[in-house]
């Protein structure tokens, strides 16, 4: 039943029981969190077969004669190479690997745009203004590294089909201050939505103002479905690029943070030859090598893409479960309520969750004060300034089953609270 | 016999037999290096048993309940920063742990700076000029450091005891745009020198006009002893900068790359607690942790200091007989000639040897030519420009000694026919 519909008298009666459960859920001392995109303990046991992959028989020696356990290839591993290429449907001319984290990858090629410029472009510390078209709600890492550099982000409003392309090939196009946009294109944080083709396609023939704009094309999630017979794909963004013209438009970024172990992968960037080379030789002033045997170990565990596959379905086992239980508890108690709506994703790490106007924060703190820890409120918008304050990122994948209803069943409690409070400030 | 000594016309037989012995190794098509600091092969193969000190059996929860194979922990594991502490001889409060690159970390923490300042102070990139000073001979990826972040480099004399601090001293406390100073304090890169403790105490007191100015302690080589009977210890600079008031002043690094596998080991910084926080908080923009596990494998790998010391006597016995070998053939074939001096080291990677005036390039093109690869000549200087072009650093890890003897007859015979063509210019 519609809150909104409820009398006064009704809705104080609901807040009375609601208060009731929620003290007892405090009573609990509950200490659970659904706050971050991390994988649980069956997810990472998974892996333990990939410390076997090397040992003493194991040749170290790569295609071109380096022993992988010596300094050297800088830009990568043959082997590794090969398995992001195959991964993002590209050359491996194309790929550069990197170490075990893709954001650090980011950060650094925003870091060396700022140092050094871009294919000869002026440097952004040299400039007055440099801006980033952010996409809302998104991931709270990209915002923080445009912090970090002091760059202006600008929401972009997103819907199921990805971001308004009007509104991104407008601003891109009137404004030379923008330098970038970040995306999330498939099974996006937190939406869980999935770019069409079409707003591919309206990507890859952007019209920038500024030579140096590029997209910065995070495809963290790309192998990380819910289900095995119902997997949406993407137009591959480095193709759309070179077939529109704009070659070097864009860097995608991806990894094996969540596919083997996070903090212990391997990681990757596609783009055009020219922007790889560009970054190759900036790496030379940082780096001699990324953990090379690292590669080996990633390339070894994943000779080709079924076996990936098959390991992907058996993480898609274990988190599908989960969100499909959070979705049947949302649908189950707040369906028809009018006061939530929420994303139901086919693959990725969350859950959006959208409250009313001006219950989010207060949401997330009533959590906190019963043990529950969510991503904190604002999180998925810029500056953690979240405008209509109703977005909540839901991450089921962390805690066991039994904590996560239960942590469910503690967010809904709340919800339903502040809502309740809410309207009866209107009636 | 000394050269200088000879006349005209036994120089010019000497060079005629001379000549005739380089064409002859000329036509054996060589392919040798003597370039680069790597290990050679045998120790590559004494860290193969790291490879099975993770197994089915390890538990990858740390003491504070963080499974190792998840996010988090980003300042590094307490079982990697107690075996840094433990090499470097600080506290553990006062290491970050870093990923498999002393080098980025070092680029990073200059990066920083010149992104967002030290504690406070104006980011570098906002400042007309920034200075390093830098001892040479040096080690180039520091210079290359410099170049990419566009740090004018100054020149310091160096000798057995480390750098001139007398023009240290008094370059710092006049010159507000210098900020930083690179040190390789035991057996410098390429020299071999070692830190007297005089000049690390003097370090320590420096007085600088900048509040930045930070002093980059490299010391990548502080167990890398060539002897187990000779083993040279310098100061602690974090405890020194403590002791003279100056806590902040220093960055220490090290890692593991050539204990256990270059590219494939962990590194560390050691300084104040402030300056570590301010470390871990900007690093939080960039990464989510570096690799646990493999800050767990080399934890195991090396419970203790005894383990680690049995470890690198191991490599010393690999090492020594290649230093020794090339220090005989050097005394035997160039020793009275009155046309080269090179360091004697009792640890690191290199042997800095200096021909005459003006023979350093000809020589390495000479080498080349017969096919062994040297450094680059004016390589040990910034911007690659060696002001006597007579520096050339020996790197003799990585050949077999079979090669590596070889290697050195030709650079023998390069040195003496460029230092007799040089002197036949006098005559």
């Amino acid at each position: 039943m519609s809150y909104m519909e409820m009398t006064k008298q009704e809705l104080m009666k609901l807040r009375e029981e609601l208060l009731a459960a929620y003290e007892e859920k405090k009573r609990l001392g509950l200490n659970l969190s659904m706050a971050r995109g991390k994988p649980e303990d069956g997810q990472l046991e998974l892996s333990m077969p990939m410390l076997n992959v090397i040992n003493e028989n194991t040749s170290f020696i790569g295609g071109d004669g380096t022993d992988f356990r010596n300094y050297g290839v800088i830009s990568g591993t043959a082997e590794a190479k090969k398995l992001f290429a195959d991964i993002l449907d590209v050359k491996p001319e194309n790929i550069v690997i990197y170490g075990n984290s893709s954001l650090s990858l980011m950060y650094d090629t925003i870091s060396r745009a700022y140092i050094k410029g871009i294919l000869g472009s002026t440097p952004w510390s040299k400039l007055d203004k440099v801006k980033f078209l952010c996409p809302v709600p998104g991931y709270d890492r990209h915002f923080t590294i445009c912090e970090f550099f002091d760059i202006e982000m600008i929401n972009v409003p997103m819907d199921e089909n990805g971001p308004d392309m009007d509104t991104v090939e407008k601003l891109v196009a009137e404004d030379e201050s923008i330098k970038g946009i970040w995306c999330v294109p498939k099974y996006s944080n937190p939406s869980g939505y999935v770019y069409s083709d079409e707003v591919v396609k309206r990507f890859a023939r952007l019209k920038p103002a500024a030579e140096d704009f590029r997209i910065y094309w995070d495809n963290a999630y790309c192998i990380h479905h819910l289900y095995k017979d119902n997997q949406p794909e993407i137009l591959n963004i480095v193709t759309e690029c070179e077939k529109a013209g704009n070659p070097d438009m864009v860097y995608e970024f991806c990894s094996t943070s969540k596919v083997t172990w996070p903090g212990s992968g391997i990681s990757a960037m596609a783009s055009s030859v020219a922007n790889i080379a560009e970054t190759v030789k900036h790496m030379n002033a940082q780096i001699i090598s990324h953990d090379k045997v690292n590669q080996l170990r990633h390339a070894l565990f994943f000779p080709d893409m079924d076996t990936l596959k098959a390991h992907m379905d058996k993480h898609a086992d274990i988190m599908r479960p989960k969100f499909e239980k959070v979705l049947e508890m949302f649908d189950k108690e707040l369906g028809g309520t009018g006061i939530a709506t929420w994303t139901k994703p086919l693959g990725g790490y969350f859950i959006s969750f959208d409250g009313m106007e001006g219950t989010a924060k207060k949401i997330v703190s009533m959590c906190k004060d019963a043990g529950i820890v969510m991503t904190g409120a604002g999180a998925t918008y810029p500056y953690g300034k979240d405008p209509k304050d109703s977005n909540i990122r839901i991450a089921p994948s962390f805690p066991p089953m039994a904590e996560l209803i239960e942590a469910c069943k503690v967010f809904i409690i709340c919800v339903k609270l502040v809502s309740i409070e809410k309207i009866l400030e209107t009636k």
